[in-house]
């Protein structure tokens, strides 16, 4: 019988995830039943999220079990279809598994369609990371012309979209990443105005102030911690805060305690709210096609950092949270067409 | 020449504040000019917000000079008036002095209609905290029949309006106060469905949790620190957070730290908005028309925690950070048509 592999959480991490909370495992290769489709894994998605599931608590997805095949957002070919939806050769992109081959139901998978960009991109700019940065920043940060729009992780895959988008709106826009290779990326390839590389920066509220000197009018939130502290003293009245993501808190094995903040949004009366692209589901397609509108008219540039083959997935995760991806962090795993 | 008291700030209060920063000074009674109102003082407010005035720090207004008289909400006789609208005897409400007798613009103050109700509720349920209660709960807590909502600082002026709102909107109400004497006052008299006495709780958490078996949809936040900390886990998917007060906080003397939240806001997508009553400037008289109907029916009930003597006016204000008031805390300073 045909064989696959696939990467299964060997133990919950206990602040910073290591290689040992993984094990890679030869199954055997499912098939698909009546309505399904197999699918042979060409690029896997790692995500900050992901984290979050590592972890043995109810958040807004379940935990994954010990000893279960981890899920992953994957680009793949149809191997063999059950479904009148797909046909061997199609290729199409779905929350899989982190694994070489996966079965799935036909209406689990949307189609790729390879002539709007390289079929990457539907695990980047043109899937979840791109959505998330098109409905967060519009919808909750609702930038204006002449706001100042401040994304953390800003080089990243969904923060770099975000800054894009914020400039598109007329917005001033400031990024903060964690090397000058990725602050240079925002300011000279991508039209961020100023970006500050964290890492370098002994007193960020200073830097922060001397990169906004109108305060802040939108926060998109990637990071929390240190970097979030700096930004909400100098929050604008009526500035709006879109909380994606807290990657600076995600291996924390304490409560992480912090500056209290709430009396600022008294003074401004500031609104912030939690982001999650699943609320987006019905406004997806709108999303896609806009942004793969300004890709194509090159008003939106993306990188992708891919590591090559399966049994690095889970290097390419912890490579999460030292920062070490510019752009979306891929795993290629298989080739179209082998 | 006739003479009038004041309280002026005597110096800023590092932490709590005490009697010390408080002066009270004899000075020249003022006399109207043209458009303007000698107002004589029969109740002044005084408010938590005060705390922020005596802070040399920008927020949302301008803090108090040392050496100058000290801003409050009064309601008070017109004794003299060099304006078409007012005539002498006529009682009115505005934001005056912590003074006997003040002179105003006439179109800084409001007319107080006798008739709605005893006149000192112009500073309370039908002023400046019932108009927070009303905009603050319905406009940014946005209550539906059969939510769980949570506020602080229950049986305070703005705490036991907001409670009350919310009953009305058919929600579960639970309430926070620092005596058996207030949380029997919520769950007898208000129609609280549950009242935590915070200082006897060892287990906040615990007493929430119990205290909201189906989470909360609705936070109206009046005093943050630990109280706050023992809500914020407990919010439910979509739930809104309506930032009134942070009173745990005011007297720090240093950034005070807690538990840090935001990914919280993640999982639940739950907004944070900061409130402040100035800003529905324009929605006073509606909010003012249905308190004053729900006071007439009995349907919102109010209490005046009521200080004697001009003399006592920093006694008062310091016992709101003591919890000492149920309901409004109000000086009265001076007889009608004495």
């Amino acid at each position: 019988m045909a064989t696959t592999r696939q990467w299964q959480l060997a133990s919950r991490p206990v602040g910073e995830p290591t290689a040992e909370n993984f094990d890679l495992v030869t199954v055997d290769r499912p098939e698909p039943d009546d309505g399904e489709v197999l699918v042979k894994t060409l690029y896997q998605s790692v995500d900050p999220y992901m984290r979050g599931r590592m972890r043995d608590a109810e958040s807004y997805a379940e935990p994954w079990d010990v000893g279960d095949p981890m899920e992953a957002g994957v680009v793949g070919e149809v191997l063999e279809s059950e479904a009148d939806e797909f046909a061997a050769g199609d290729v199409v992109t779905g929350n899989l598994l982190w694994a070489e081959h996966a079965v799935a139901d036909a209406d689990e998978l949307q189609p790729v369609n390879p002539d709007l960009g390289p079929i990457s991109t539907a695990l980047g700019v043109l899937g979840m990371p791109g959505v998330t940065a098109f409905w967060g920043l519009l919808d909750v940060g609702d930038p204006n012309p002449g706001d100042t729009v401040v994304v953390s992780a800003a080089a990243g895959a969904v923060g770099s979209v975000v800054g894009q988008l914020a400039r598109i709106s007329g917005a001033r826009v400031v990024g903060t990443a964690g090397s000058d290779e990725k602050t240079e990326w925002l300011t000279e390839e991508l039209g961020f105005d100023a970006a500050i590389n964290y890492k370098e920066t002994d007193d960020l509220g200073s830097a922060m102030a001397e990169a906004c000197p109108d305060g802040i009018d939108v926060y998109f939130d990637n990071v929390g911690g240190p970097i979030t502290d700096a930004v909400w003293p100098r929050l604008n009245v009526h500035s709006r805060v879109a909380v994606c993501g807290q990657i600076a808190l995600y291996n924390e094995t304490e409560v992480p305690t912090g500056p209290r903040k709430l009396a600022k949004l008294i003074e401004t009366r500031a609104k912030v709210e939690g982001l999650l692209v699943g609320d987006y589901q019905d406004r997806w397609g709108e999303a896609l096609e806009r942004l793969s509108t300004f890709v194509q008219e090159d008003e939106i540039r993306y990188r992708e950092n891919v590591v090559e083959g399966f049994e690095n997935a889970p290097d390419a995760f912890l490579g999460l949270f030292e920062g070490e991806n510019i752009g979306k962090q891929l795993v290629k795993v298989g080739e179209r067409g082998d």
